[in-house]
């Protein structure tokens, strides 16, 4: 089992400041993971990691998640075939959060409905009502091809 | 108080693919928030938001987050001037995070280490070894000038 140091062993400037990765975990053991793609930055996903899935995204050097709905390590991609390639991993000052930068692999498709970024839609505010509108971002590949759904 | 369509009331279709804005709040009401910055997409910091910052920041057109740590609504910049203009909301697939799109305005610094992204550190494994090394981001203020502290 991999294990990272524990924040609350650290100063406040050791964590914003110094050279040891402490990741502040959620009660379910889970930091967010930003992943944006190499180059443009764009958004791509918001998804979890572990510890495990930390370790394992910079040994294999392919982004690797926590799914929360299965419960299980998730590579991203050993389904459709979307796999990322890591670039960079970065984290953020109170070491809560990840950015995942990277190659999106396969079509170029991160989000499970065949779009390349999950943030395919915008939150509008028109005379008081909030609604959805597309951005424009249309699917690569029909889901149903690949995942059988 | 703001209410949104509760997700649990819409099909998968009609929340992944619709016009109905119902955010997925966790056990706390809140949804992850990655705020990024307009043109570049640079990741500027995650942060959380409740119903009412939602409707407050397409109210204002000003980020307005929950803050876990003063347990109150925070208008970001109201202590040091590094208010974020929003530019666009976005939400994903199945509506449990937003990307903020903003100009920072102030200093154009997001983090309150004085830094433009809270994201400046680079997580690195070396002969197994992992560690943080800086990205080069380097504040843009003194954070005991603007926060006192």
């Amino acid at each position: 089992m991999t294990q990272f140091a524990d924040p609350k062993t650290l100063s406040k400037a050791e964590l914003e400041s110094g050279g040891i990765f402490a990741p502040k975990f959620d009660t379910n053991g889970l930091v967010t993971a930003v992943t944006i793609e190499a180059g443009t930055n764009e958004v791509l996903m918001v998804a979890h990691m572990n510890a495990e899935a930390i370790a394992e995204t910079l040994r294999s050097g392919h982004a690797t998640y926590w799914s929360r709905s299965r419960g299980k390590l998730w590579k991203k991609g050993e389904t459709s075939g979307e796999l990322q390639e890591l670039v960079e991993l970065r984290t953020d000052c109170d070491q809560d959060a990840l950015v995942v930068v990277v190659n999106q692999t396969g079509h170029g498709a991160a989000c499970h409905t065949g779009r390349k970024s999950c943030f395919y839609r915008r939150v509008e505010m028109t005379d008081g009502e909030i609604k959805l509108a597309g951005t424009g971002d249309a699917p690569l590949f029909d889901p149903e091809d690949v995942y059988g759904r």
